[in-house]
């Protein structure tokens, strides 16, 4: 039974390898910054700021104070963020209604909710993740161990808050998922393997 | 590879059967409740004693004044438990030592963790507990919904009192687990199939 997957990730775990995989194994579609393309075309906005829009802290979070000046978290701003998440939702569905697939990020899990797709959420050790961020740096990155660390952080506190600003859940808590994924000592491909018998029909 | 398959479980979730079944289907030995009767061989002590031991809240965590009496709590009482806790210690790495095997719940994640154990956590939401403890409560057991829940609340607490005290770690924290799994909306028999996948050696 192929079907909706969404999958949630720690940055540095693996989650988007481990989604790739999953959709080639299961012979579905495969959606991570494609949707921010997508939401780019819509809304006519650069990709970089539909990135920064979907992938950074919400501006409703900031207090009104912080920032530039109080025009860059003004309205105009708000407006635009509100129509980033609009087309988000409506391409999100779009895709989901399309074909079965699987979809990485973008609070997909909480979007797809009345489809009940099968809810991943991958994770690892601090320690592993910085490893697996040293090993895939391309050539020329030349981030120290603790400007890596500090990365980590920062951009799972603002996967965190955006979760919990657009679904009013908690980013990574089990209740929120089917399976919770630690690749800390993992095989990715082992792991997709499992993860891929478990949807199938004939167990 | 087989090897050593933890599985600690919320009350009511499956995680006995789950456990259970990816035994036979990894063809490697099941440990539940023999372990308890082991305890009890060893330290002269009854079965009922053991499990109430090994599954309540620890006595440490009881203020000195709560329970019978101050006797009932004291010295003697604390050093039975600590010899429990000692057989407990060794029987299970006794049993893992043996031959690969699954064991389920007794902090064994812990207690093995230089065995480097696959590390399963099983939960689900209340409610599908609740219709799993109605769906397999014997004849005759005829709790109501509402005691059912308090059951699984009482049970789960101990569980996690349990675990802390034992282990200084988080019951059910994604962090102390290689695979969390959540049986609300799961067929048993897929995950099975699916995490012997995982744990197989030529995906």
């Amino acid at each position: 039974m192929a079907r909706i997957i969404t999958v949630g990730r720690q940055f540095g775990s693996g989650g988007r390898e481990l989604g790739r995989r999953l959709a080639e194994a299961l012979g579905i579609q495969y959606y991570d910054r494609e949707i921010i393309s997508e939401i780019a075309k819509k809304t006519k906005l650069s990709e970089e700021y539909v990135h920064n829009i979907v992938e950074r802290k919400p501006m409703g979070l900031y207090p009104i104070t912080v920032g530039k000046s109080f025009a860059y978290v003004g309205e105009y701003s708000l407006i635009q963020q509100q129509s980033v998440y609009k087309a988000q939702d409506r391409i999100i569905k779009e895709l989901a209604d399309k074909s079965d697939c699987v979809i990485v990020g973008r609070c997909a899990d909480y979007i797809l909710r009345d489809h009940a797709p099968f809810r991943i959420f991958v994770y690892a050790s601090l320690d592993s993740r910085i490893k697996r961020c040293i090993s895939r740096a391309s050539n020329g990155e030349n981030l120290t161990e603790k400007e890596i660390k500090r990365q980590i952080r920062e951009i799972d506190k603002n996967r965190s808050k955006y979760y919990e600003f657009y679904t009013g859940g908690k980013w990574g808590g089990k209740e929120n998922y089917d399976l919770c994924v630690n690749t800390t000592n993992a095989n990715i491909k082992e792991l997709v393997a499992g993860v891929a018998r478990m949807l199938s029909e004939n167990a």
